[in-house]
């Protein structure tokens, strides 16, 4: 069996995300180096869209891994950004810095009251969510896709608990929702392909995943569905060659 | 082969660590449940102890799972906070939590510079040092041990590629410095069972280790050494029991 490589995916951004691409072209001092297909890159695009910060929209093929691109982000990782010269990386991470950085841009999605803002930052690394659905996409035996799928409803029940409504923290939205959405958006692929429903991971998740997917910078970052079929292909076939799939592969925390 | 059981540590600090416990038995606003072994905690109360926060010390044997503690803490893990009543947990986010609700306390530890915050958030969580080094105490076989003596050595030296020297960021002590002194001051486990040596890590990482193991906060949190044998003991022959030896046993992220 031949697998694609996965350099090759489709170039740049499609449906909705296009429009916002076209519309963040002129230079700016804060440069966004993304992928259009990346949940990674999703969050701080969200970020940036929520928080109407000046950016310019550089599209980059991470699988490829060009000098230009490494000088910038050594792990080859997307997204990353450059600001006023200087290059960061690691989608939370920025999605803090756009925080420290453009604190006059509003909304703030990181309280300013010392506890809320731990108590997010709690709940935005989530170390079960995101492995567990790599886990579930590239599993290939039935019980092995059995217990990913059992990891992932447990993650999706802890995290319900939690959950305010109609956003993480109540009526604000937050770095959690941000950190999460990019997941709600794809879990298509394990509806489609897993067995996985809304259902099963209870009633505050499914309405939290609905308000989710139709919040207008979630909406505005999404490419049409046909173009991530190629790339989400490779995973459910466990070909998948990103540092992220090798990690989850070898039993290691995804990179 | 019995296996002690992890519930059995010594239960409380000894040495200069023992020292620093007794100086914060008064109840303060502040409760910081600890472990006197654990890395994790270390971390934390380096922080209290760099920039004088009143807190009162409690001990906690986390892997008792007491009822109390996973109030406090609901994945039964030490470090944990009480503040003015409410309960925070995981090491690195509790010391930007100390950050941020105690600012006046200096010295701060992650600068207030925008791009230097998210480039110490990007050196401390470091997802090859620490779980390398777990790997390495963990693994039995010759070559099991051989690969996770590479891969830490390589996180080293990627990592001493940025020390500036004398701390991470040049002459500020930071949250980076904060994040790995105590595996540093734990490094005898893997050079006297696993042929670790600070040499093969290079000139500027010895030079480094040296410097953070001398440094006042560090000595004041560390037991005495002939307490920690029992406790690594366990994790050399891989029958510890811990959240985090589960993890990599079963090639997860460490909780
Ligand atoms: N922890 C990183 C993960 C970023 C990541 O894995 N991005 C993927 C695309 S979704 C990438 O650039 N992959 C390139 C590769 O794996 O070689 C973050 O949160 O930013
Ligand atoms: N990610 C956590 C890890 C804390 C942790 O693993 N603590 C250990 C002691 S060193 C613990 O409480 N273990 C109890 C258990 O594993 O059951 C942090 O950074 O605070």
């Amino acid at each position: 069996m031949s697998s694609i490589p996965d350099q090759n995916i489709f170039p740049h951004a499609t449906g909705k995300a296009a429009e916002t691409v076209a519309k963040h072209q002129e230079p700016q001092e804060l440069i966004f180096h993304a992928g259009w297909f990346c949940p990674f890159v999703q969050r701080t695009w969200i970020t940036l869209e929520e928080r109407s910060i000046p950016y310019q929209y550089k599209e980059v093929n991470p699988y490829k891994k060009e000098k230009h691109f490494l000088d910038i982000n050594p792990k080859g990782l997307v997204p990353a950004i450059e600001y006023q010269g200087k290059a960061l990386y690691e989608s939370l991470i920025l999605c803090e810095f756009l925080e420290d950085a453009y604190p006059s841009y509003k909304p703030n999605l990181l309280p300013s009251d010392p506890y809320t803002r731990a108590y997010v930052r709690i709940w935005f690394i989530n170390k079960s969510i995101v492995p567990a659905t790599m886990r579930l996409i590239q599993a290939q035996e039935a019980d092995k896709q059995k217990a990913a799928l059992e990891e992932l409803l447990k993650g999706l029940a802890t995290f319900s608990e939690k959950i305010k409504g109609p956003y993480f923290l109540g009526d604000e939205f937050s770095l959690v929702d941000v950190a999460v959405a990019p997941w709600i958006v794809r879990d298509y692929i394990i509806r489609e392909n897993r067995g996985f429903t809304r259902d099963a991971a209870g009633e505050t998740w499914k309405r939290y995943a609905e308000r989710l997917e139709t919040r207008e910078s979630v909406l505005k970052t999404q490419s049409d569905k046909e173009h991530y079929a190629e790339i989400y292909g490779r995973y459910l076939r466990d070909e998948a060659q990103s540092e992220a799939a090798k990690a989850i592969r070898a039993g290691r925390a995804i990179p």
